[in-house]
């Protein structure tokens, strides 16, 4: 008799071609959920999804309505004893223009060498659909999952989840667990397997200076007012060093101290600098020299000038003092930042400074919180074992520069531990034409998935 | 029998309507040089003063073509042994936006409570205006002038003079003279009688800063890449120091020191410093705090940026490394400073600035040579004391913050000493809406140059 895994394992064989067309049929519905004229798309995903968890066995599932696009939620909690899971994906995709770049039609889903290629093969309804097999494989086989599961399947993490805290907040009660299980992340550069356990906050400034009631002549009044232009450089120049240090007082204080062991695993992710820097077109990396360029990305906080504006910016030269300057600019937070500390001390840096004659003001259009696993979790090295067993090497811890709004959600409202564990290759395409998903990922990640549950119910 | 200057001066007080009702006429004339629409009435003033200067018996009278609106040239060269004067102003005049600010129809002159209304009122057809007929009371009265009288009249004054060197290259053989009296200036604030005794120059600069090949996600990048747009704060800000003084080696090495004289002359200014700052909207004066604000304007170079732009600029945010980043700075020159070699020195420092991974350019886009007059010189003296005799008080001298451009273009052509005299008062709005002439200047400034001629024969 074979042992429950095997069996899981084998129904999954034996249902690939069924698999397939299924995933092809889901990636059908243009589920582009931040055009107006794909609502009715969207919504049909979500009932799409809805209709497979019913028909699996799922209980409670539910289209449920935000002040956006639903979030599918389903739940299976029989399983007494055992640990419960919240499992987060989405099902809404990036828009698809630039449309004539795309080599096949983007809601025709085709496999070609070893991948389906679609909008949102890899990001993220190849990763919905992989969860909803494994557990369709438990249940058909078993009768049973091996631990409790609730689904949470988003439909606006492409908007950056404007909803989804409000609809967490609202359901807080129905989502008691133990874990969250956030699918939407990927492997490493080369398709090495990997765990993704932090993510890097942020908060975002604009930053106004006003001088004159308007523009002067820069010959008949140069010299003799403070140019808000001027003064802004002023400013912004002063919050770093020529290294690209933060000079803000106690802008570092809860960043994180990089251990051997960290640094150690910083140094195992292979990295290819120059290739990397050719890639983006510079002659070269640069930031903080003690730092590797990946601990930069990974572990340390930021302060980029993400635009700005003043005075006369057409062709030619027109010789004014501008009667007022604007930047937006955002710091983002490692792992143990709080972006209102943050925001006050910037802030503040930015008041001292000594610019007479101008008017300063700062405000904050956003901030996210930074998240963090240690690796040394039970829930990621038991995840990083099943990645071994499913694709033959250690995984990679990374250590990721940017932020999911939905994982810093999660954190702050349900404060529970998050596993991100997903199975895209860097070289998906996802946000950008000729999105595809390696098949051998969509597969080896279900099998993960599956093992991955009943090893934490066995923890 | 009365004196030359007793006739001529009977002879203004006689026509005095009929100078007016000239002067409505001239003004009628909508002599907008920078507006396609107006090119045929801007020729039609062009020909309206060369009308005149032939019925008042100027000789080799020409409206002269250049590359854009014609100079009108006429002479009277027959005071063998007195010096040769060269006299410029212009009669094109400023765009009428926003015509809805305009209480009386900026064409159609109208004289109320002492001052004649209209655009080009004061600048600077009011002023071609009275030295037409300051001449012509001369020829009418005496038969002759007391002195040789070249007039050139330019007509793209309001753009910038971009004709106007080329066509004194092409004209300096016929421009032979003795000094160049240049009538586009006027008055101190109160309506004190003035000369402008100096013009600061100009280099003006375009920085641009380029990083990445595209813009790059400020979370999967930042920390990792030289932001162009804070590269180019850090340059800017290198660049000068927080009580404005400019930190670019040898910039000041050719600026003026200001001498003790000089220092109590511009210290017998009247000069209002809070009025001043609130009349432009702005809390307090700023700049190098050795320096009287006036000090500043006149005789201290500066560095002001004029416009700057990078990345995103909408609504909200947007987190972005932007792939380039730009600015345009002005740097206005104190009297002895060179264009070109302030191009090198800022260039040199920009270049000097330690920022790698990005690329650096800086541009320039235009220059303007400084001016100066000593007080002391002769023709100045003696248009001080003309002005004393009309306006009975001792005139003050400017050093004037902005540029003109034909100034400098006679200053480098010519190589002639020049004599700034103009007659209008601060507040006649020029460039505005609802631009006036003071009727008293105008009377007194044809009385004041019908003196100066003289004057300067007699010297």
């Amino acid at each position: 008799m074979s042992t429950p895994i095997e069996a899981v394992e084998a129904y999954l064989a034996e249902t690939a071609a069924e698999r397939l067309e299924d995933f092809k049929a889901f990636l059908r519905i243009p589920t582009i959920g931040s055009l107006a004229e794909h609502t009715g798309d969207t919504a049909r995903g979500a009932e799409w999804i809805a209709g497979h968890m019913r028909r699996m066995g799922l209980e409670h599932v539910e289209v449920s309505p935000t002040g956006g696009n639903p979030v599918v939620y389903g739940d299976w909690l029989h399983a007494e004893g055992a640990p419960t899971v919240v499992v987060y994906a989405h099902y809404d995709v990036q828009p698809v223009d630039p449309l004539e770049l795309w080599v096949r039609p983007p809601f025709e889903p085709r496999v070609e060498a070893g991948r389906i290629h679609a909008r949102g093969a890899a990001d993220d309804k190849g990763q919905v659909h992989l969860h909803l097999w494994a557990a369709k494989a438990w249940l058909e086989t078993q009768g049973r999952l091996p631990l409790n599961i609730r689904y949470v399947i988003e439909g606006e993490e492409e908007e950056g989840s404007p909803n989804f805290r409000t609809w967490l907040d609202a359901n807080r009660e129905r989502l008691s667990a133990d874990l969250v299980v956030v699918t939407d992340t990927g492997f490493y550069e080369g398709n090495h397997p990997a765990l993704t356990v932090s993510l890097r906050g942020n908060t975002y400034f604009q930053l106004d200076v006003t001088g004159p009631a308007q523009d002067l002549h820069s010959g008949g009044f140069g010299g003799m007012v403070q140019n808000p232009a001027n003064a802004l450089i002023r400013i912004l120049a002063s919050l770093r060093d020529g290294e690209g240090r933060i000079t803000v007082p106690g802008f570092y204080d809860e960043a994180p101290r990089l251990g051997e062991a960290e640094r150690a695993e910083f140094a195992r992710l292979p990295f290819d600098e120059a290739a990397f820097a050719a890639g983006i077109g510079v002659t070269e990396l640069f930031g903080e020299p003690q730092y590797t360029p990946l601990e930069r990305k990974g572990m340390r906080p930021t302060l980029d000038v993400c635009g700005m504006w003043a005075g006369f910016t057409g062709e030619g030269s027109k010789t004014i003092i501008p009667a007022h300057a604007h930047a937006k600019f955002s710091c983002r937070l490692a792992p143990g930042m709080d972006p209102n500390r943050t925001f006050e001390r910037v802030r503040d840096a930015i008041l001292a400074v000594d610019v007479p004659g101008v008017e300063v003001e700062v405000g904050r259009l956003d901030e996210m919180w930074p998240f963090v696993v240690s690796p040394e979790h039970p829930a990621a090295r038991t995840a990083a074992a099943c990645l071994k067993e499913v694709f033959g090497e250690d995984p990679y811890f990374i250590y990721e520069g940017g932020s999911i709004g939905a994982v810093a959600d999660f954190d702050r409202v349900l404060g529970l531990p998050i596993v991100l564990l997903g199975f895209t290759n860097p070289d998906d395409n996802a946000h950008s034409p000729n999105e595809s998903l390696v098949l051998d990922n969509y597969e080896g990640g279900t099998r993960t998935v599956a093992r991955y549950w009943q090893a934490l119910a066995q923890d």
